[in-house]
This record gives C-alpha cells, sequence and structure tokens, in this order.
C-alpha cells in the first residue's frame, strides 16, 4: 500500500470499524438499557438522555493501525475488524476507569460518566466495557479465523490487558512520590500507553498471517510508535505552541505533571537542584521564564527529542524487519510519521 | 461418585485450585510488587505489608462445582483446573469492586482493599484481577484441552463477565429506586449470583467433555443452585438464628435490605400499603415484632421457601437430565443439598 492509499483506507474501515464496535454493544433488553445507554454516551453515540448523537469521540487510531498492520502482512483487513474493536473498546474502558481514578470531569468536551452516573455506576460501566472487549476479540472465529489464532490473539490481548494496569499502578504510585526516575518513567509509559499500540500491530499482522519473527517486529514497531508519540506529547506539553495545542504554554510545568522532560531536569546533575527548588508546590507562574531557561540551560528539551528519535530509529528499523522492501512505501510508516511530527 | 466421596474430593483439589491461582498471579517484577501484593492480600494469602499469610478466604465453592462438573461426566479434574482458578480469580475481581461501589469497609474480618490503598489503586487492582482471569482461563491450552473447546468455555465465561455486570448495574440502581418488583429482583440475583455459578458448572463440564445438551443442563443446574443460595440467604437474614448466622436478627429488615421476601411483601396485595408504612426509613428496632406479624399475614417465608424450592427442583431436574441415573448419588447433587439446607 502506497503512502497516498492511506487517506482512502481509513475513509473505507472507520464506519466498519464504528459498525462493528456497535454489533458488539447492541446486547441487553429494557430492563439493563441504561447499563449500555452510558457506554454508547462516552463512546459518543448517545447523549445524556441516551438519544442518538454523534459526538467527535477520538480518532480511533489504533483500530486503524490494526487493520493496516493486517493488510500490510498480506491478509484481509475484513478479518481483523473484530480485534479492531476489541482494541478500540479496551482502550475506552481504560479511559472510563482513568476518569475515575484521576477525578477527570470532563473528556472530549462532555462531563465524563462518573460525573453524570457517579463513582460506582463509572466503575461498572467500565468493568462491563472490558468485558465486552473480550466479547469484541472472540468474534474473530466467525470471520473464519482459525481457532489457534484467536488464541494466540487473546494471549496478546489479555498480556496487554496485564500491562496495562501495570501501567496505571505506576502512573498513580508516581503522583505520591517525589522523586521517579526517566527509567521508571519509561517503563510506565510502556504499559500505559505503548503496550496498546504494540498489541494493536501484532494482533493485526497475527489475523493477517505473519509470521512469529514479523508478529514480534510489529510488536515491537507498534510500541516504539507509542512511547514515541508519548514523548513527543510531552515535549508539546512544555513547548507546544498554545494557539495549536489548545493548552497554556507550558502547561505540563504549571501542572507539575511528571513528564520525561520534567523528569530529566529534575534529576539532572548540573541543573537538578535548582529545578527541584523551583518546581516547589505550587508552580507561580512568575517562575516559567526561570524553569524555561533552567530548562535550556540542562539541554532538556534536546534530551526529550533525541529518546524521541531513537524510538522513532527503532520504529523504523523494526517496519524494515517486518516487511523488507515494503516498509518504504507502507502506510505503517506513513501513519507513524504522521503522529510524530505533527504540533497538536 | 458417591456422596462420601465428595469431602475427599474436595480435599484433594483444594489445594491444587490454589496453587493454579498462585501461578497466574506470580508475575511482575520487583518495580509493581505492590500491584500483585494488593491482590495477594485479597485473597488471603498476604498481610498489609505483603508479608505471607494465610487468612481465611472463603470456601472457593465456585472452582470446586468446576472441578466436580468435570469429573462428573467423564472429564480428568486436572483438566479443568485453568478454569476453575479462573472462575475464583473472577469472583475476586467482582468482591474488590463492589467493595468500592457499596463502600464496604469489611471483608473476611479485614479492610477492604480501597480501606488501606485508596479508591484508585482499588479499581486498577481489581482490573487487574479481572485480566488475570482471562489469563486463568486461557492456560486450558496448555492441559491438552483443544483449542475450539477452550474457545467455548471463553466464550461461556466473557458471557459471564458480563452478566455479572448487568446484575450489579440493577443492584446499584435498585437501591435508588423505591419499588422493585420480585422479577426485576429474580433477574438482578440471576445476573449477580446465578450466572457464575452456572459458568462455573458449565465450564467445568465443557472441559470434561460434556455433549452440548449436556452442558447446557448443567448450566441450568448451577444457575437453579445460585438462585435457589441466594433466596436461602434471603430467608436466613430475616429468619435465621443470630446465634448461627452471627448477625443480629432480622439484620435485613434493619438494613432495609431489599430482598426476596421483603420485596414480596412490599409489593404484597394485602399487607403492601401496611409493609410500606411499617418500612419506611430508617426503620425503627421497635417496630420489628409489627413488621415480623405482617410478614406472617402475607405469608411471605412460605412464599420464599416455596421459590427455594422451586430452584431446588429445577435444579435436581436438570442434573437428572444431564447425568441421566448418575444423578442420584451425584457429588454435585449432595454440594447442591449442603450449601441449600443450611443454617446460615
Amino acid at each position: 500500500m502506497s503512502n497516498g492509499e492511506l487517506s482512502s483506507f481509513i475513509g473505507t474501515w472507520l464506519p466498519q470499524i464504528e459498525n462493528e464496535m456497535r454489533q458488539v454493544l447492541d446486547i441487553g433488553d429494557d430492563v439493563v438499557a441504561p447499563h449500555y445507554g452510558m457506554m454508547r454516551y462516552h463512546l459518543g453515540w448517545a447523549d445524556t438522555h441516551f438519544r442518538p448523537e454523534n459526538h467527535p469521540s477520538g480518532k480511533r487510531l489504533r483500530p486503524i493501525l490494526c487493520l493496516l498492520a493486517c493488510a500490510e502482512v498480506g491478509g484481509d483487513p475484513s478479518q481483523a475488524l473484530p480485534a479492531a474493536a476489541a482494541i478500540e473498546i479496551l482502550h475506552n474502558f481504560s479511559l472510563i476507569h482513568d476518569d475515575v481514578e484521576d477525578g477527570d470531569e470532563m473528556r472530549r468536551h462532555r462531563p465524563t460518566v462518573w460525573k453524570i452516573w457517579g463513582v460506582p455506576q463509572a466503575i461498572n460501566v467500565g468493568d462491563a466495557m472490558f468485558a465486552l472487549a473480550f466479547a469484541a476479540i472472540q468474534r474473530l472465529a466467525r470471520r473464519g479465523v482459525e481457532a489457534k489464532t484467536v488464541l494466540a490473539a487473546l494471549d496478546r490481548f489479555t498480556q496487554t490487558c496485564i500491562a496495562l494496569t501495570e501501567g496505571q499502578h505506576l502512573d498513580m504510585r508516581f503522583e505520591q512520590t517525589p522523586v521517579v526516575s526517566v527509567d521508571e518513567y519509561m517503563r510506565m509509559i510502556q504499559g500505559k500507553t505503548a503496550a496498546l499500540v504494540g498489541a494493536a500491530v501484532a494482533i493485526g499482522a497475527l489475523v493477517g498471517g505473519a509470521s512469529p519473527r514479523q508478529e514480534t517486529d510489529l510488536l515491537q514497531f507498534g510500541q516504539a510508535v507509542g512511547l514515541a508519540f508519548q514523548i513527543q506529547d510531552d515535549i508539546l506539553g512544555i513547548w507546544g505552541d498554545p494557539n495549536v495545542t489548545g493548552k497554556s504554554a507550558a502547561n505540563d510545568i504549571l501542572r507539575r505533571k511528571k513528564s520525561l522532560p520534567l523528569l530529566y531536569a529534575l534529576n539532572h546533575p548540573r541543573i537538578g537542584d535548582r529545578m527541584q527548588a523551583a518546581f516547589a508546590l505550587p508552580v507561580d507562574p512568575d517562575q516559567l521564564p526561570h524553569i524555561l531557561t533552567l530548562l535550556e540551560e540542562g539541554e532538556v528539551r534536546r534530551f526529550a527529542e533525541q529518546q524521541m528519535i531513537n524510538q522513532h530509529a527503532l520504529a523504523l528499523a523494526s517496519l524494515n524487519a517486518a516487511l523488507g522492501e515494503r516498509a518504504t512505501n507502507s502506510a505503517l510508516r506513513a501513519l507513524a510519521e504522521g503522529l510524530l511530527y505533527r504540533s497538536s
């Protein structure tokens, strides 16, 4: 597939991913209708009264990566639709619980599920979407995927769920920890962000008939893309243009977010002490110029960009290993570059 | 298997169930050790400092039912151990989240996970155990169970997870609802209690090589046992002997619990109005004799016992259909009777 075909691929498959997800959620009778209504609200398909609505609900990047990987190894993307739907439902389950755990009141410009229906229902709605993600991936068998391949996909999917909870565990613990190392941070985003992107690509490839070696390389590709994406996010959180990101300048500094650049700076042999002093709770907006100067002195942005470039290089090397010459024109490559060289 | 062999069966297999569960949880490195430590605490294997402990942690009835069903259809119970472990891990995931949702501070005479480590970590620990339940059941493949059978077991398992969340949804909603019908209540306990007992039996039978017809009958058996068990619990919650149950007399009346007898009484054509008046919040302990007299006038206990007897009869008929003549001496039958004719 050439780069140019990427947008037509997305245009073709996005509605089918949505359709597959809707079929998975199309269960339950009138008695439990509000249970499924809350899920449809979270997915942008319903308003708070469970009336149909089309609210923007994310780019569905992970399921697109799943279908692309299937196609790139020579498979039929329609066979991977249940896996793509499962990945997106799982992602949304984790968002519902994250919102409860972080106390976030808004998501995608609407109140979060717990904010409207309370914490107990939100926990349970998340649990239901977790179960439905497994229901979704089991539908692979209906598309003629061999039982052994379905089990391999389920195994990867389950390991990913476990990694997600490990990442979330570390994220919450780090909030309470004064000093977090860069290595610990990388471990956390490996679980929280990279694992699911890697799984999306690896499971798509599995369904498409990838060799075990190809699957491992594509898993690596996906994880590296996920890490690079998160590091890019961290860079934009400090140096992104507020007019483009829609957030205030140096937002992550004001929120004292434990992001890669800031953890590097706090642990820095030269500027670390001064960073820690300036970073004391709460960060005074007047301190921003001073902190940004410190970051410059420590070459913090350069460090973070180098980390991103390393992950990007690892992603490309893995893609080359998996696809050989076809990697150059691969839509996976095009999509990955689009994700990384962005300004918001 | 004769009745007499039941206790030796339990003695043989309980340690192996425990061992299988421990293997499933034996993952993660030092960095995420507290994540798994909280799970081991909940399961009674560790104290709050994650030091090894052996705290009583439930009778493991569901996994025993699973292995028994496997044996009763002629299978090798060791093949069903991964399913038995999965059922028990799933049950424990649901307890962790239920405790958060209900705000319960104690379980099995110890503080609950959320009470010690906070709601966010407890939600995430529950999610991890949910994922580990799927990891557990996927281990069936390692015991030589055919891929198609593993997928059938996974399908039943996933449907059960969905039913659990539907039951929990209704349970929480009914707490906020002034009038709940007996039918609605039965629907709720079908999801919250009966589904998992049914799945334990059905999945054990599947692994043991049951025919589809046998599996359906044994599913029915398990669900009916689960319903009968819950109704028995409801009866003991009002008329149980406090010296035996360890709870105060008529505990469920004082707690205004929406149990089968009380919902029947509140909807009763003759005593309903007077029940609703006496049941007003909060229930005055002095009103207890009056309420108990009303229940007698409405023949409420008789109604509840009849419901239990009906479920019990359905259970036996299903067991007969599944096992034929062997049903009479079946350990499944013995175990079911032991569960139902109890005083605490």
